[in-house]
């Protein structure tokens, strides 16, 4: 159930096609998951949003593809997002995490939600050694 | 301003000494940071959490320490949590993370949360090609 | 899957029956939602609740109907409650949002999301500019 | 730093001081904390918010004192509402909380969060014996 | 859908059999529910969490059974765990919460999140009064 | 405290500079709030997040100035986001929110708040009616 029709092939406007086509080509797959049928309703939100998908999580950079998505779970975790969960575990599989690294990433997000919980329980003042700011910018 | 005293190394129980002796060993510093201060007004809370921070983050495993911590602020960021956003981007970059690096985790952190968002708005159905249900266990 | 039952009209007390008048005289529909249906669990917080949703988002007031249920899927999207983003995105829809204002509320959602999560990340401190402590209340 | 002034007892309107009056009577303390001076500004809401407020954590019924407040620091540490972790914190000492209550309350609110983000992570399906849907109402 | 298969008893490795064991003598049913069967697939995940699980809400202690419950669910709520609030407000009803205190669980629930929103969106400085700081450690 | 130094005129690489540039000719202001000065660490994020928010808030469209920034602060406040909560309720008021739109914006976003949570406490399923699913896309 969702708050938008899903757009198929057959409906797809030549703006829509036009990145379900990169999708495809990037992807080197023929399937279009349901977040792009989705976003379709509004061709600018669509073509605006794949473009930083394509760039931030399959562009070059200094972080690894594997530790991309297993940042992007990390946060889609936090924010509850399940469709999230899911299509970026997926993912990351898909690029090669193990049983072994998904459990640690696991871990992490349990421990870190532990201990954001308590510290804001607590209160806890920021210690000045954590400040960045007297690092002159360059 | 936090809702319980911090606790310095004088007013520190024998208990609470111990972890603080294991900090500073297993960190390889005289500094205790605030976090385990406030902590330190529970002993056991004190102690278990110690246990789990030292081995979920510092123990040895499939993921390296850097990508143990950009994960724990990616986290933190999700969660609201200013004090452990502080302290665990300062243990990234202590942990060799680049400015590069870190322009990219927050570039993954800002798409991942426009997307969990956009998502849930639209209330995408889960695509069953992301279902590890059939997958057997092993 | 409810973690109560949902009260048909036939298990109504009376006053139940009274708030379930009200929402269908408000509304001129027959039709009451889970929502009501759930909440009728307990009568005080069903009449408490029915009473603060007819004034903030039907009584007068200096935002229009429509503009109060945009506001309010914002809410619901940050907060990730599937059930109020289906029932208040319907409500605008009914209220008059155009597809073009549906794309724009969801582009300006993932923008706000994208942007608290790197103010965040960045702990941004706030400008001097933004403080309404000195202005003179009236 | 606040988005409204604070209001004062001198600018305080009548409707106001009426509400600030009760406040005053109700918990035998001259003090007003600012966030009743914030929402001041609001005459409506600040009636509405305190009417809630005395009722639900200082009105007859089946939870003691202590247990509302524990509950509701929990809520507001999940919210990340400083302000809320510090007055319902002083508020549950004020009724008694001891510190080793506080240490348990702790300790509940970072194993909840731990298990809610690992629930999450893992997308966990609902037990259906867990299903109240059956359960007749009365 | 989950994102890791459900280990079965038949697929069960023998540590995770220890812990499935624990868990049925400690509550005094031959049920496990699903949350367990998702963490069964990282041992030492499954293992720390029913310790925690175990100690924290079932071990001596200051609060009795049912408030931790109660604290439990509202954690869970503010944190949008569906699967946690079905199952922790289930176990809150096997010991022993009526309707009456459920309903008042509810509404401190719906207060705080509401006085949450307000505080974060006045932006409330805290009241030096509620500073503990100052208290010694004991 | 930020997580990186603020980038003032002085320090500002000719990208950092070209942005700051069109920031003040859009805004018809010299001044350039802390959150691009902090985004500056990043050329590429800083010119990407700019570009997006130049055109969600101040581009030609179907929802006014005020609308705008009144759904980016209940998105703010509900991801507690106390810089965006400041920046965007002042913005607000630039664009002629008064004080009377401020109250209802309050009692809506607190109004939500409280029913998200209420929702989720009780996991209401979504009513068939709300099901957008078979609207045929156009």
């Amino acid at each position: 159930m969702t708050t938008v029709p899903l757009v198929s092939d057959e409906n797809a406007s030549s703006r829509v096609t036009a990145v379900f086509d990169d999708i495809r080509q990037t992807r080197k797959t023929d399937f279009i998951n349901n977040f792009w049928r989705a976003l379709a309703n509004d061709e600018a939100l669509l073509e605006n949003t794949w473009a930083d998908v394509k760039k931030v999580m399959g562009g070059p950079g200094h972080l690894d593809p594997l530790t991309r998505e297993m940042i992007y779970v990390a946060v889609s975790v936090a924010n509850g997002c399940s469709y999230c969960v899911h299509s970026h575990s997926a993912a990351a599989r898909a690029k090669g995490m193990t049983e072994e690294q998904y459990g640690e990433l696991l871990s992490i997000i349990g421990l870190a939600a532990k201990t954001n919980h308590l510290v804001t329980a607590l209160q806890v003042p920021v210690d000045p050694v954590f400040d960045a700011q007297n690092t002159p910018a360059d």
